[in-house]
């Protein structure tokens, strides 16, 4: 078990299941935040609440009222709910740790999210709490709710009168307003929530900790999460792998503009990544990304009813087509095909009448009108497809009568019963208002996840789908690349030399001790010594400009290539140098790099970075305009595994240019995917600033590293 | 006005308000569709009602029944619903036609979607039609109802109880489903609706009769489409360009992947074109394009509310980050942008008070908890927005109160005049679920565009824009290209010749007769005309094989570049003699086209090709792989404006290519948009079946079609 999950997750059961509660800042007034928290205490199941008013009211809505937390005549305290002006509440946690509490709720505004001094304000918070062993949530927040132990700990007491019933999702949110709305979907949806937790300012209570809490909890089954930016997110990283590991994550993100990012900053106080980096990492540890809050519940809902597909083939039950042909679009973007259906199920929607004499057996199994009149027919089509070898999942899209008399009810029961005993999935698009709640509830009774639209019950499949394929990721089998002890004491000498930056063929001498092919490349420090290099590598080469002081060597005219013979090769030495004297005069040149020229082939950039909230990442692209015009790049967070490596090669945009076009040949991607592993190892193993292999050029047997930059 | 537009109007008309109306095939039975067209009949708002009963029943839900059409009392019946087996539809028709009907509406199944004999029947039924001026809507639909006049023409007798008042909006699906779920949503949403319309198989009723139809409807404010396919694309953008012209037109399109079209061809009998071209009609017409049959009525409800935005700069309101910074990434990706605030604003909200003391007058205006438990707050900054020349829209986000009694209500009413009496568009993310029907129907009655969640009223906002945009386009003020008598000539000669492919020379002959700068290009029959066409144009020269069979001329050796010298074109020609004879050996050679090497430059690609729905369309595209590995290419109908072909230059993912990038001067804009619309002339004028301008090499001062083909 990780650190933390021992005394830190006791501290979350003592805060989400108290036996007793203190309300600090409650209030007489019933449109004060103080009077809403304390009506959210009193709706809660919880042995004591304890009202504490310093104006010295006597009674606050039928409970006695203590003047200071000192005078509540109670030993200890599990869980405080702090609503008091910004300036008290240093002070008054001060007591309430004095009163000895697991967990306190700070409701109230103006730490990290309000300049300089609200930030101090918050460290010092921070530092109390962890000495005391304490768990905060907030400042800034709209608190918890847990459906289990029925504890309101939010200013929303109406939370109490709309989720009766415990669920298996928990959810997680910075951000209070997201929480409200995304409960609300709940609400909406007749869907039980289990927990909602807006974590707010984050004083001492980050993702990490409730995605550990999360793993352990027995009352989530899902969670789902919305991020407006993480300060470490390496952190964030190992604590979601590890909890997607057993049950499943689906995560929304924001903040990824420039708008988005500054509303999100001014807000949290936390500057968002940048958004490649962050999915890079979402997707690495196993989590679900969906783009809308309505999304976010959605999948939450069909991950809590249905097992995930075994595979990617969907039989679509429908009485009309239009909504099918909604659905297929996404789901065939999604990588779901349409069923073809077996022979047997072909025959047995004939033989049995279940079709229309007009209608061919085929996938969608189109009802017509008639099964808008007789939904019998479904629970048979469904029979059908349960049976079918070819079928892994069911999407069902039926008009509800919308309280017309002469429409049959849906047999719901029966449908569920079907899907249940299937082992498949199966989801239903209700073509009915969402205020239909005596339908909707039939089919959350049944077991099924059904929705108002045929578009929101196909991503939900999709997504489904998609947390199948996470389940399925290989686990890496191949062990890490070996880096003998020579590499770690050349990278030392060099980092110990002091250059910012490497030189290339020191660059390249690093590479090439991890293993890595590169194009040899020789310093020579005279025009002679270059001749020589040159006889020795053979011509046609290429120079280089050796500098450390020259990033970009071909803007001061340090670049030149397809030199065929001696001759040549002096007449370029000799103008570089004229040249990078003239563009660069102060930069010290050691001499210049001489290599062969690599056969053209297909360019790719592998490249490395230390992001300042994620540490070190891993990068690859294709060459040249592509990443400049598309900006058509993977990340990983390193290390990356073989597995993470091949996802990347397929995730870009350009990905085709690697299997070969235009008469080229496909590049070697076992070679490929081992060297983006082995650079992400190397990013991750010497704490490497930045590295770039650019180009790379692949041929079918394997690839060169041309040329390489390395800093610290 | 159009043909069509007279007599075809005034039936659309007596249809959709008809005096009288007969329902043949009404049944006694409560299940059957025949029951509920006569019911939905009887929900209308009509003089007249005739139930026909051919087995003899004497009443039907208390009406006359009639054994037949002729037996009906009436000398005319303007409207007929058929709910008749298939096979009686044909005979069914004709004694309408006797009995003057107008419109028919078809509910039956079996035509088109149904094989042969279903296609030939439909064809019957629309030139019986076509000749008696009658409207047939379907068959297989769900019909029409019409809230103006009351008229319920579907089988769903439930609408006319969910559908009291009238409304502004016309939905017009092919699909009953994506109608039915469509309506769904107003009925969810207390959004009214003013016409539905189910096209079905479309016997002689079109989307564009429809959008003749809307252009024209005093009651129609905004159209909004379900497309899953069309017949003739061209007929279709005619009509919609009409329509957008003087109304906002939304589309939802469907069936553009494999899947998806393969379902939408089952239904509907018609096969679905490219997703590119499409859009491309779509965005040429001025519709705007949206994802889902929620988006298409949240989008046709802020349009049929709000006026569109004078520019893009949005001031968001709110009392939680969260859902603004979700809003806000929205905003961004559609090209808004957040407002920056005037200085009068900013100080306006700190000194009247608005604000939390700890928060800075930023955009979005954040009010914190006081914003949700004192909403006139709200009311108090958009007072402040409408008067800030810097805020062209405003997007405000709050959370319901969730029936909490000490929650005020929010000051709906003063919201919507503050709004209406500032001229910009204002929309609202409320936070309630979509039961909590009296709180939206008290936006709605404000005349405000409120949606549940803060994404949904984002996209809305951002569709708005895009009408905005559309709405602002210029209207292309160049004239055609002039072409000459001599170039019309040209064109009908080479055709004559009965050549399916013309040779390179002669294609260009053709470009360059529109005014195409074109490499010049001569065709050499032998090597000395060959060596004699060189020193003409100047070395180094490229050699290209002049075949009508070769078409791939690389593939077989038939192109040699950057020949130097007199010596080097003798040996290349030779050889590529040689390397034809033998690769092509039966391949008739007219010689080889001798062409100057054009400075390398940015490739692009201008072509056309004709479209079996849409005719001549026009193609952009950068060259090489991108078009290959990524598909990243624009298409128009052709003729194009200057305008579109603009677009289509921005349009491309690989835009910014075109800029100039790692050192390459920008392409010439003006001169490539000329090109892009001359070619689409071209294809338009002289029935060009393809045409391929390949590569075109862009400088910053021009370009040059460097090689073309071109086959009728």
């Amino acid at each position: 078990m990780q650190k933390n999950n021992g005394e830190g997750l006791d501290a979350f059961f003592a805060m989400f299941s108290p036996r007793s509660v203190a309300v600090v800042g409650a209030s007489t007034h019933g449109g004060k935040v103080g009077n809403f928290v304390l009506r959210s205490a009193l709706a809660s199941r919880v042995d004591k609440v304890y009202p504490v008013h310093a104006g010295g009211a006597q009674e606050i809505l039928g409970r006695t009222a203590y003047p200071s937390i000192e005078a509540i005549p109670d030993d200890a305290v599990d869980l405080f709910l702090f609503a008091v002006p910004q300036q008290h509440v240093l002070k008054t946690f001060q007591a309430a740790v004095a009163k000895g509490c697991r967990g306190v709720v700070i409701f109230t505004a103006g730490f990290r999210e309000a300049g300089e001094e609200g930030r101090r304000d918050q460290q010092r918070l921070r530092a109390m709490a962890d000495e005391a062993g304490v768990k905060i949530i907030g400042p800034n927040t709209l608190g918890f709710f847990r459906a289990q132990s029925r504890m309101n700990a939010t200013f929303m007491p109406v939370l109490s009168d709309l989720f009766t019933e415990p669920g298996a999702i928990t959810l997680v949110s910075q951000s209070g307003g997201v929480a409200g709305f995304g409960a609300i979907r709940f609400v909406q949806d007749d869907l039980p929530l289990g927990t909602l937790v807006c974590l707010g300012n984050r004083a001492n209570v980050e993702f990490a900790d409730i995605l550990n809490f999360c793993a352990q909890d027995p009352h989530t089954a899902v969670v789902a999460l919305f991020i407006e930016g993480l300060d470490d997110v390496r952190c964030f990283f190992d604590a979601a792998r590890r909890c997607a590991a057993v049950k499943p994550v689906v995560v929304l993100g924001a903040g990824y503009t420039e708008a988005g990012r500054k509303v999100a900053r001014s807000h949290t106080g936390s500057m968002a990544g940048a958004q490649a980096v962050y999915e890079a990492a979402f997707r690495q540890a196993g989590l679900v990304q969906v783009r809308t809050i309505e999304e976010l519940v959605d999948t939450a809902r069909v991950l809590s009813l249905s097992p995930p597909p075994r595979g990617n083939r969907v039989g679509v039950i429908t009485h009309t087509a239009g909504p099918a042909v909604l659905a297929s679009d996404i789901l065939a973007r999604s990588g779901l095909v349409l069923a073809d259906l077996s022979e047997a199920t072909k025959e047995a929607l004939v033989s049995k009448g279940v079709l229309a004499s007009f209608m061919p057996p085929n996938n969608p199994v189109d009802l017509t009108t008639f099964g808008y009149l007789d939904r019998c027919l479904y629970v048979d089509v469904l029979d059908l497809l349960a049976e079918d070898p070819g079928v892994d999942a069911a999407l069902a899209v039926c008009m509800s009568g919308l309280g017309d008399p002469n429409v049959d009810a849906f047999p719901t029961e029966r449908f569920g019963q079907v899907a249940a005993r299937s082992g498949k999935p199966a989801v239903v698009a209700w073509g009915a208002p969402a205020d239909a709640h005596e339908e909707f509830g039939a089919w959350m009774r049944a077991g099924v996840a059904a929705y108002p639209t045929a578009e929101r019950a196909a991503v939900a499949l999709a997504n489904l789908y998609r947390v199948s394929r996470l389940q399925e990721r290989p686990k890496d089998p191949a062990p890490p690349p070996h880096f003998p002890q020579e590499l770690s004491d050349l990278v030392e000498n060099l980092r110990a030399s002091g250059q910012a930056h490497l030189l290339e063929h020191q660059a390249k001498r690093i590479l090439e001790g991890a293993g890595i092919r590169t194009a040899p490349t020789v310093l020579a420090t005279g025009e002679d010594a270059a001749v020589f290099a040159a006889r020795e590598i053979g011509y046609p080469v290429a120079l280089k400009i050796a500098s450390e002081d020259i990033v970009h060597k071909s803007d001061v005219g340090g670049v030149a290539l397809h030199i065929p013979d001696e001759e040549a090769l002096r007449r370029a030495y000799r103008r570089m140098m004229e040249t990078v004297a003239r563009q660069a005069p102060h930069a010290r040149v050691e001499g210049v790099c001489v290599q062969p020229m690599v056969p053209a082939g297909t360019e790719v950039i592998v490249g490395g970075i230390r992001d300042p909230q994620a540490g070190p990442v891993v990068m690859f692209g294709l060459g040249g305009i592509w990443v400049e015009a598309l900006k058509d790049v993977a990340f990983r967070l390193a290390p990356a595994t073989e597995a993470d490596a091949r996802e990347m090669m397929e995730q870009i945009q350009g990905a085709a240019v690697l299997d070969g076009l235009r008469g080229s040949p496909p590049v070697n991607k076992d070679a490929l995917a081992r060297l983006i592993v082995t650079v992400s190892h190397l990013m991750d193993r010497f704490s490497i600033g930045e590295l770039d292999c650019n180009p790379v050029i692949c041929h079918d047997d394997t690839y060169t590293v041309v040329d390489a930059r390395m800093s610290w």
